[in-house]
């Protein structure tokens, strides 16, 4: 199977991105993780990204926040589908990474999900490799049953919540 | 080659949409464009999306405006990804539609791109549908250089409107 | 009397939540609590809504954060009115989930109360139940009273506060 | 069957609210229109309210721009269920009526609806006068059926215009 | 001298609230502190404005939270001048009260403050009162000069701060 | 009587200004109207203010757009009442304005209109010095009768209106 | 004198850039006008960035719209100052372009100017230069007496106006 | 070299400047620091700004929070470079003090930096400065290559913590 490149702008966006690199421990997916900036060390990027296919990898997920550039410059050096997580950080609630992600031009997509959205990144990630890969779609649909399942057990348990009110 | 599905909450988003149908024409991606809505016909929409892998389909684009859960709701039907296109409508250019679109719970991606950024989402279904076909891999990577040689003209070209200033 | 349906689409809403179904408690209001979500139980969402007016239900109150799509399915498969509390979540203070709940399209409305404005939910849904029971009409007028002599009593304890600074 | 009651404050917003007006007509629904202004005729409105249950009103709409404090007035002086129509004015695109209409305090909801949405707000009130008149619940669920086959049709029709790109 | 009326819709704004009753009490204001609400108890509230004027009072200063029509609904019914205190409550941090202050129809003016600016709310009604009053006046423009001294001192201060880092 | 000073940031402000001063006019209250610029002629400014007590004023309103600080500048040198009147420009609806002009530090208010809200400006500037003056004060009044009645007149004359939907 | 680079992400940025271009001009500074992507042509940017001190500029102005990440591109391979012009666009009123821009990490900053602020970006990379430069120092003082003098004008024609209404 | 001149509107802006006064102090940098507020010392701020460039300052840095004028008032005063650091205050999140010192009038720039983002403004005075001064230059080429040695030594820690979830 291709791998992943999980990479983040700072190792301070480690604990939100950590759900990312779970979630595809769980799903069995091959992954590297790595901190590399588009600003503060852009050449490192750049050659990661243009040789992240011949390098094995199918995705890279790309996690910033402020005036997040990170997975746009590293689209810009790739036809890989590139998936960018918005971090909140300390001002704006993360309005700014969000839109600095995802109002990309005409051109360069970048597949941008929720802010700290980082495991529905990885999901999306399974998504996109699934689709030449049918063990991994049956895992998908599987965990997406189990989701059901998780749901409607608790709200059977919800009926105890309410009756001690 | 698996099948993009175009989905349109409302055919006044065709203007909007086209673009999209215009960048598969050009990469000859099959596909179907379709008019359903999430709250309007919720269950073409579901049935639409449970059956959408097995009738062939790999990829889904969906676009809405305002209060756009159509991509979220396509997604919840699926493990094929799900790309939200958000349309701006009269009132709070778009910001309605792209909260709505990207803010998805754990779980259930929606990969998202700029507000009424049709073109590219044609071309992220193209660069995951991509990662199985060499080919089309291949010409990504030509449109790409093509784009690129595209703004070194305009840069050329802008040297003689300096001048006239 | 119609019993009153409230939905949170996840158990974790159910801290905010509570505040509604201890009102329709206080109220008399006959109602159930389901945890059910747009996009993990899209089907027991949809059977839900479909089946509420013939399984006694007069009105269905949803409560759901993010990109929160809840209250938009429910109301897409009833013409019972549908009450949207959006939740506020870790991100942007709960704006998505107003936009995602309120900016709903011509046809599908949604009956949207303030962010985490679950008490209020409570009081519309007995509001409605009211047009056709006038013993609860009469329960809103005295609970109506009650509440501004509550805020009498606080004028009159301010001057102690103010005497005192 | 009770009325509804129309209620404007400015008649500058009458092309958006006539929207409501013809819902109303459509669905057969007894009504009224009024302009009143919560800060230039409060008592004019206070006195419209408080007697509207008497009068024989069922639910009352109130449409306002900017700092949007009709809905809000009137439901202070009623226990009929309010519903709100933030209308979108010069600035800010209708954000400032949105917020003060539907963030009320606890005690006094306002049932919101989308920035301009007065078709929506028409729609809402028939939901819940339908709550006791079993043949409009009738109109409103052949209405529904009639708006998904609409969008069948466009979704045929679209298939044209694809062709024509 | 004329009064200044203190009015807040709810008690819980009394910690805010208070910094403007200790600065009209810092320049000898006469003043009186009411709990009101726009919609709670609307009719104490509209009788407390009819009347101010007759009742000696010169300015109203109104605190409210979230969809905050305190100041506008008070300003309905006097020619006073109305001066509103946006108030920052558990969610949109105060954007909500700040636009449902500010944002009045031509007819009704609203003085606004800043959100929470209970202090400066007190320090322009002084400046209000002032026009007739010029003992008052000197108060103020000492109370400037002190200000303007008290900056210096703290810039005289922060040299030590510095040589510390 | 007291003049009004009318300051506006840029003469392009006059359109929206005008309506100050035609309502200045309309209540015989003296006035002057100035284009000054906190930023462009910081001095002008500032001497005005500290001047403008000396001279006969009893109110200052600003108009500016943007990073509208001109209201704050005047403040600064004076202890007269200063009202803001936000202006809307070319980019983020007037937003930016509302801002730099309410979010004034404790010591320093600035009583802030609604964006474009001159002829509010000016009706604030009148019940300030309507304090005064009986018979401003009496024109208020007939001015917020007279505009009871035009609203009244408008009631009459929606019906007209609906009939022909 | 060192060159300014004036770069733009899209020659459709024209319009706006051309005020800087006519500013520098007027200030008799040497420049160079050029259209790259920090998308499209992401190389062709880095050794524009790269090479630029070596060839004989000393500041590099960067307009750019939506996820707008230009000028943040060309910041990280230079230590050259970068200024930032946020475009407007099509959507979100440039906010998307401001905060993208503007939010720079920590190590690689990017002096921001307003939205559409063409001319003001031209003007600071003036006062940069300035600082070694007396002569051109002399030119920024001197059309800052101008613009006083203009304002000044404009006050004098405004009472012209106020005359007619 | 010319000093850089860091001037912050109250004191308690302190903790968040500190970070620029020790970034200057790091690279050599001659500077001052004052507390000078645009609304409370209006003339002090004045002519510290018009005295600047003959007291041999090269670039002022004005931090100032809420309608944070500071920056753009000492901008007024000047033709030396003025850098503005918007401050996060209890409400809005800091959106006020970066529209209020960003969206500056044609004539008079302010180049701002990310809210709290006080290092980096440091670091643009010492780019304006080693326009002139090779030795700060190469000191600033340094600190950006120790930068991105920096990151990739995080890029090696993070494998170990990626193993430990």
């Amino acid at each position: 199977m291709k791998k992943v490149a999980v990479i983040m702008g700072s190792d301070s966006d480690f604990g939100v991105v950590s759900a990312a690199v779970k979630q595809l421990k769980e799903l069995d997916i091959p992954f590297e993780v790595h901190v590399m900036s588009a600003h503060r060390t852009p050449e490192a990027a750049s050659e990661f990204s243009k040789n992240a296919k011949n390098n094995g990898f199918g995705v890279i997920i790309a996690a910033a926040g402020k005036a997040a550039h990170l997975a746009g410059v590293l689209a810009a050096h790739t036809t890989l589908p590139v998936i960018g997580i918005p971090i909140k950080s300390s001002t704006l609630d993360g309005l700014d990474a969000l839109l600095a992600t995802v109002q990309m031009p005409t051109g360069i997509p970048v597949a941008t999900v929720a802010i700290d959205g980082a495991g529905n990144a990885a999901l999306l990630a399974a998504q996109m490799l699934a689709l030449g890969d049918e063990t991994l779609s049956q895992r998908l649909a599987d965990m997406k049953t189990a989701m059901a399942e998780g749901v409607a057990k608790k709200d059977a348990a919800i009926q105890e919540k309410v009756n001690q009110l």
